[in-house]
């Protein structure tokens, strides 16, 4: 496999939980966040899988223009990642307001749901981008709960008017796909991307030292 | 449903995943470790879900009782967990040298096993446990993959030989079932354990602002 050059690994997100999984990782990286237009419209042409890959490598694109332009960072290897809720193949965005989060969350309880995530790697030399899908489960919801739960405020920035990572997990009661993705990085998925590039993971610099 | 009187809620055990899934919730609660013995026999009369059961019952067990003993701690709700590695009906306990973690990682590779963690609550006026069971599946590894992951030494002090926390997440291409039970604690069986105390979640002080 011909190897590429990498001089840094350059994450083009600034969500604090994708940073977490690449520290887990031992993977050595900077951050560089992209103003890149995330695009959730109901309507649009792209299937979901379609969305995050086109939406991972436009982040991904933003950031490498600005490194890949100076010497020192030319060979830089930007990652750029982008998630979504689907119900019932309809894209969730944000929640306009408190009533359209308790619609959203009323639609999902008791019902299963997908996540995409779309990863994207570019490099001069080589880019590369895949997706992967997580079905996800909500148990059912009580009106009450729901009420609760908007109180909190913490639907109110959530795509699909939840957080997996917050409160929104009591609720999330089985899934079926990788584990990662659902967080918003798919770490198995990510680890063959990288394989691509000559990186080939665990390295044995690394060493996380975290229980099961 | 009765309403017992809960002072503090007390987590019986030192894991940072289990901590940080708490504090995910909003829950505020105090650590106090049990010096219980896990018991990771092969050859035990107990199921896999008795196990993780009756040792996250004597982790409980054991901080109540010192808790209980003090009038103003009384009404401490004293929460135990315990989280064990099947295989094809065996448990797997940590690997006891290099030998024993090359092997349980060939017998893990390109296979589903479980993952049980079981959950105690331990009060004054009511004492609830429960389990839940998640099947993981490792994507098929290499000898060198194996290799440079035992040389990292992550798996050395797992059971099962591998760190779903760690680098070992690069393994798993599919869980189904519970997503958190993987992590160490069943954060939606655990909200509905709680409500057997009156403590219904989300309550509305919670306020975790994280992303998807």
């Amino acid at each position: 496999m011909e190897v590429a050059h990498i001089s840094r690994i350059i994450l083009a997100s600034a969500s604090p939980r994708r940073q977490e999984l690449l520290r887990m990782l031992g993977v050595d990286f900077k951050v560089l966040v992209s103003t890149f237009e995330e695009h959730r419209e109901v309507d649009q042409p792209l299937s979901p899988a379609e969305l995050v890959m086109a939406t991972a490598q436009g982040k991904a694109e933003e950031v490498f223009r600005i490194t890949s332009a100076q010497a020192e960072t030319a060979d830089d290897l930007v990652l750029g990642a982008d998630t979504i809720v689907v119900l019932k193949g309809v894209c969730l965005g944000k929640p306009a307001g408190q009533e359209e989060a308790r619609r959203m969350l009323q639609a999902l309880s008791g019902r299963w749901h997908q996540v995409f995530t779309g990863i994207a790697l570019r490099h001069r030399c080589k880019s590369v981008t895949a997706y992967e899908r997580t079905k996800v489960h909500f148990r059912s919801l009580t009106d009450r709960e729901i009420d609760a739960y908007i109180s909190t405020g913490e639907p109110m920035d959530k795509a699909g008017a939840y957080g997996i990572q917050g409160i929104g997990a009591i609720f999330v009661d089985r899934i079926e796909g990788c584990f990662y993705n659902v967080m918003g990085l798919p770490v198995p998925r990510l680890a063959l991307l990288l394989q691509e590039y000559g990186i080939t993971l665990p390295e044995v610099k690394t060493l996380v030292r975290t229980g099961h």
